[in-house]
């Protein structure tokens, strides 16, 4: 464990910390109502067609982006803060923006769960000589690929109607009113005077606490990828492959959101760490990948679909765990760079 | 490259070269002698079941295993030290002992690949709580299973037909007649006497000119064990999976014929290298995983399968591949050590 310094030898602070932090969420409440609305017209004219994940930046909408981003920070900073805030009100509201933080990404999570199992498909059965696949002209990779299309899509226009309701609800403009005070007042303890840096630093030790609970890492290509996968942690259930699958991405999956929440932490107090965004890009491909693959495995269970087919989405699950492992192998090597780097400048800044 | 040393200064040679050879060949061929009625005697015995591929060394049995090792390094001396043999007589033994070792190794080849392969299913459907695989519990497993297993035995029972019929063939007779003069002459030129170095060094110089030939090692899960494969060399062919995959894996099965002709060639100076050693395996490890992989790739394609079965195939499918990827992964390691290390203890020995 990196020593993480308390701040109670720093008393030149430029600004009080109730101040930085109160001067954050006014922030990022006025950017959340002013991306709302944004977002709400961009929902309204899309339609059930899927959008091209290409250039949009991953497939979300600049409003839909923006919003998300919105959420997500000013729910971080409710969580780590905990403490400084008026309990009950920050506790509401967190339940509501991790509401609309789950509505909000579903669609685009999709779009991009659409691009990523295409591209993957499209380049497996590749033809073209200079690069092709290993499923190359396969006959069964076109109707794979209408199959996963067609599932996605759908999905992907039942999330969408969902939000399009959502956004006309009652709860979501008790949100935005929620935002609205928020934007100009922040409901603290009298204590909310306190530094900040404290709970910086538990945000890091959770984090770091997150990731000791990771299986050590694997030697590339040890076969551990498909086979020997975590156990399963409930006693007694029946081992099924979804299970056994889902108990193995588990841990990474926490360290995940312990990454987030640590990085929305460090922005609060102005401290960006570059190595700490790439351990959560990873991580995000991580979970993108693994939630592709969740998807080739139950498109692989739609009755009367060919051998073929079948075939076809069984090399695609795997290569969907191969991607899984590939993150986990790179996460293998930046985090102990953040670690031993990036925990350093953030104490020293 | 390295500079390989040639012998010219070299004047201190406990034995004549000539009579070295000589003497490897006639002890090899004093062994074959003795080994063919073994492997003739447990072919006869064999029946049609599938022995284990556990226990015996590969699943070769000791006759039979024994002959084959004779085969190659004959085969191979002839091979590297071609120009010092009677040319008829020499390319007309290696002719005929390339036969009977594709012969030889059909069955035990078919045994290991069954052996391989089941391992692979049975360990990525485990569903033990403590090592489940990613197709833990899966329906099509079992029956993914009992189809490969029933297409191995069977190609086997075929390859161990054929194995029985030229045991008794008048082709062998011929082959034991020639090895029989071998183990107490060697029809050597006159010129026979010249030093073995040179032709050693020209066999270690090949092998590094065909992995100069392989593709640039990989980053580890990089994608393009299943993507980006090598290009089609035939022009205008139609790109097919099949032929895709037999490209990328072919300058690989080059290297490796090399890297046993090179390990041969130093056995005959009594100079074993165990990095070659090494190499040679992994290079064989590779071998099967691909062999492997066309397996299931072609069980995939029989008629009338449920579609739970072929995804069950394709993921094996990709898993050897995987395979495929590892000992490539593996021989990039090991490759530099033989050649910056291994080399030079040669040439010193």
């Amino acid at each position: 464990m990196t020593d993480l310094p308390t701040t109670t030898e720093r008393t030149d602070h430029p600004a009080p910390a109730g101040e930085v932090l109160a001067g954050y969420l006014n922030a990022r409440a006025g950017a959340f109502l002013r991306a709302l609305p944004l977002a709400v017209g961009e929902a309204g004219s899309r339609t059930g067609s899927l959008p091209s994940a290409g250039g949009g930046g991953q497939g979300v909408a600049s409003g839909t982006g923006e919003l998300l981003r919105c959420v997500r920070r000013i729910g971080g900073a409710l969580h780590t803060f905990s403490t400084v805030f008026e309990p009950v009100w920050a506790q509401e509201t967190r339940t509501e923006l991790r509401w609309l933080s789950g509505l909000l990404a579903q669609e685009p999570g999709y779009v991009r769960r659409s691009a990523r199992l295409l591209a993957a498909l499209d380049s497996l059965s590749e033809t073209d000589p200079g690069r092709p696949g290993m499923l190359a002209g396969h006959a069964g990779a076109p109707k794979a690929r209408a199959l996963m299309e067609r599932q996605l899509t759908l999905a992907r226009t039942r999330a969408h109607t969902a939000l399009l309701q959502e956004l006309r609800s009652a709860r979501l403009h008790a949100l935005a009113d929620r935002m609205t005070l928020l934007a100009g007042e922040v409901p603290m303890l009298p204590g909310g005077e306190a530094d900040l840096r404290p709970r910086v630093a538990t945000a890091l030790g959770v984090l770091e606490a997150g990731v000791a609970t990771l299986p050590p890492a694997r030697a590339p290509y040890g076969g551990e990828g498909l086979h020997r996968l975590g156990a399963v942690p409930a006693q007694g259930a029946p081992v099924d492959a979804d299970a056994v699958v889902a108990a193995d991405d588990a841990p990474w999956h926490r360290v995940r959101i312990l990454a987030k929440r640590a990085r929305y932490a460090l922005e609060v107090c102005g401290a960006g760490l570059s190595e700490l965004d790439g351990v959560d890009r990873v991580l995000d491909r991580h979970q993108e990948a693994a939630d592709a693959a969740v998807t080739v495995s139950t498109a692989a269970r739609t009755p009367r679909i060919t051998p073929a087919t079948a075939y076809v989405l069984g090399v695609v699950h795997a290569d969907q765990r191969l991607e899984v492992e590939a993150a986990r192998y790179a996460f293998g090597h930046q985090w102990p760079t953040l670690q031993h780097h990036g925990w350093h400048e953030w104490a020293s800044c």
